[in-house]
């Protein structure tokens, strides 16, 4: 689906989209069964930020930016947009001018599998990206992609309308219609830990909170007392 | 050129370099046609420092520092040192002794192929480095390479007497020669850009803006409403 | 000696350790010839961290994080986990229920060769963490691996009992029963560098100080006095 | 779909199938617009071999390959085996066992985002392999993931039953829908390359046969006669 | 022990050494609990080497090979030079004069956390490289390291006199005093892999052979007949 | 100088160039104080070439390869054609129809800062090419770049009419002025290497031969006995 731009997609309910946002990557992430995380080398370009919000998809080519300019126009207020590349690159794709553009038109941040550039002044602006690298290589305006097609970023699979969650971890994304089941399974995860956070903070362990003693004899562990030289 | 060591070289008009300064490591790399770039991999030990300066080079040889004791004495008031290696170091060939006898002699700051340490002490000097990695790995001094011969860092080719510009998006090489109509022509540009600015911030598109409409049709971009399934 | 944990192993004396804890980790690593510093892709999660302590040891793979809840229980007052991994792995075994475990447990910070998550929550509890990678990956508890065994960790050999010191350059290993001599050693160092640094401050150069300038002539550099064009 | 094996899948025209693996994969990548391919990190075991056959994918986790295991049982004469991972592992997941059994049940080949091993062995058997690396790493049998169900290979979408084409030059996608089409649109690409390559022999320029001639003017491109210095 | 060279170790019996060269790497690695690899970067500079011999150890400096002259002296007939670098290095620290040398005093092949150089002669030698890289780039003789001193090489520690297997899988360390038990069980994993050869080449499963499919459904592995879509 | 084409380049003498391509990379590498390599990414497409010739250099955008067809014209017969990127790129910019046009004009082969695909055709045909990656990724024609300017390719600055030297070892640029020099230099270490190598192969030691039993010894290499426990 090259060469298409899609002007109107389904989105998330937005009760989801904000209890997803506060509970953040990591648990999002563990509920839905440890899957849809983009990989690693997908940093923020500043710490603190955690957003969600529904996804829209521009897929763009090595040292090319064009389809984020597309993408403006068709972000509604509330989403995310994720760029992803034909190839790897980490040219600097977004800088303020398309952050001051993009945050006139509602996004709230924006994932890329490209670099980013401007950072003293994004950060500044406060404006939440997540990025592979900052550069400030410039980008042509030559090929054309795609916008709110599915597209892979980085290691992850985006359909339009996914909710993609960001925060210091990372981004996952929840598909749309697993959002609602998610979120659920996100607060009940969130709601147990606290518990369990009670009790390790009085120093119980772990082996005994999640009863790992019997399987970890089972596969064989033994314990010396010690030293050993 | 090595087991060389230059005492003079050329240096930029100082009015220049405080206009690259101000500018910009992406706005004068796009203003000298998006070349002069170091490779991203080169970052700022600490956010938020911008500087330009005269390069002062050295070519050093991986675990080995030597030459950038002997180019301490040849920089000038105002002067960027740069570091090239003879191949790939992630060493930490400088830390805070060597930052505080460099900015002694004047030095604004340092961009290194090679690893820095004493980093929280660098930082807390406010001391500019710009660097492959942050190693606390030590460097001997054995080996003879040069000062201010021409070299290639991270990618970019630094002539002694270049304009190093310097900034949390990374590091531009901007030739002498060059300095004067880059620094006119990043000025341009820098206005034009607080115009479109105003435009973006009021939802103005890119799209029109730049006026992208027609050419995006002839690639043959087709607008579907949506949504798709 | 996999499929082992041992219980009770010798530590420093305190007093070495806290030595050691004040140097920091370049000062720890020149004063040792050089050795022991793990691979500088090991980065704090946070700057500003100084810690030194006993290192208890776990061995895990990848994908894996059963042995750092073993390893919790055997953890004394001021020692610090070093985590090695059976082969590369960035997912996030560490977080900030761990955390609060493993500090309630008396555990001074983490080193990981993997990567850690809840990075934001970590940051805030001010834990100290020196991982490979920031990621929201969760790992499962299926293979056993061991715990006070010696490791290879981040390129680095390391022995339960040896003091692990971490700050913002990095991480060394120093052996245990090399450690007074090393602290010694160090505090020599420091004291040398002290008085360096009020001559380099004052503009003495490194050549003379270091008296450079006769071994340097004798490897052939050759001092021009330009500029070369 | 963690947990999930589905036995039966839809599968593209053994026709077609056949098409495209004498095609090749840059020309099937050319003809399908530029999409599917893994990234290039995947390479062939040894050079030479050239398969396609429909997508059997298996989802794994980091160190494990039990999936593998579970996946052999549902592959049909022709498949081809790919195996995902839920992050980044380069273990040798892959080897000289499974190699012949996957070949007693008919696997043409198997496209692997982990290491394999007994490359020797595997060689010699001129059993097809692509992977990330050749590591002797073994792997655990401890969680389950998925066969057959959709996965991200190395930076591409896979659903079941797309054609999967493999050569020295990589490893590329074909939606199962869509393999028609880009069959008789790679037939007529190789078509015109014939034609193309003996005009190219006899010393015609790529210049006047593509007719750049006049873009490059007009993009700004100037000769000069040189020699420049 | 940096400084130090120790002239004579403990050797492995040659009959276990030999054991151990017929089985492999894969076979001896899996036959001692997965442990003892080498990191998969290190590579066979030909295809189809198997080598096993006593270790003896050299610890370089980055750009810096003099270690390895020392280490020729030291080595006899049988052994394999192992060289590790105090950090990451891909100069070609080893070529052809070097392995005439070494090969003129017994040793079987060398492995190097560096890069080798003189590829095309290596090869018509035919004598055994495993490096992490192939360069050109020459390398100095200036600073002291050790010989027969422990060391980490790319992951492995290596005891001298331990017993290193390479082969086309890559690079494996089997501590002396374990090898005879660990050429027994791998004698024990061969003789039974054969037996299960024959079973999977008529076709039978692993699922069945190894017994998994209890323990899979226990896991909550589900089978869907499909296709799904 | 982007946007530009220079048609013709001052060449070395093709005596001097035919020297260089006999004594092959790593011998000119150290003749020339081990100066002038690319990186060792740079790897040949098939092993056993070694070609020496001018530089015809071009500078490509990352995704596009326009600039390589419009340098074929411009290459004369023994030339070699070196291509940069002006940010990494991994794209197979040069293949099998690009090698059969530039071939016809004369070419020996070519170096990329790119992928190269049509990897077995290339290989069948002899064709000669080094590159970062071999990728079957298409590129686009979009973007104006240089031909026969000054570039930066793989870390090595090339000079049109360079004389690039290229083997299995890697890629090495020698400045055409010096080329004359580095040629003889390269002779006499030549012939100084082949009578090293028979004392060598004699089982003399480069301990002895090089003479460095004292300089070791004033470096503080101590020797033990052994074994050491």
């Amino acid at each position: 689906m090259s060469g298409i731009v899609v002007r109107n997609i389904r989105r998330a309910d937005t009760g989801v989209i904000a209890a997803l946002e506060r509970l953040g990557v990591a648990t999002a992430h563990e509920a839905q069964g440890r899957t849809g995380l983009l990989q690693p080398y997908i940093r923020p370009l500043w710490r603190g930020a955690r957003i969600a919000g529904s996804a829209v998809t521009a897929l763009c080519h090595p040292g090319d930016n064009w389809m984020i300019h597309v993408a403006v126009e068709v972000v509604k207020p509330g989403d995310v947009l994720v760029v992803a590349c034909s190839s790897e690159c980490t040219d600097g794709a977004f800088g303020a001018l398309l952050a001051t553009s993009i945050r006139a038109r509602g996004a709230k941040g924006v994932v890329l599998d490209f670099g980013c550039r401007d950072a003293n002044e994004l950060t500044q602006m406060a404006f939440p990206v997540w990025s592979r690298a900052i550069s400030a290589k410039g980008t042509v305006k030559a090929s054309v992609g795609s916008v709110n097609a599915p597209v892979v970023c980085a290691g992850a699979y985006v359909v339009p309308g996914d909710v993609v969650v960001a925060d210091d971890d990372g981004v996952v994304i929840v598909p749309r219609l697993e959002a609602p089941t998610v979120a659920k399974a996100a607060r009940a995860r969130e709601e147990k830990e606290t518990g369990t956070r009670a009790r390790l903070e009085n120093g119980e362990l772990g082996l005994d909170i999640y009863d790992m003693r019997k399987a970890l004899a089972e596969k064989g562990l033994r314990y010396l007392d010690g030293p050993v030289d």
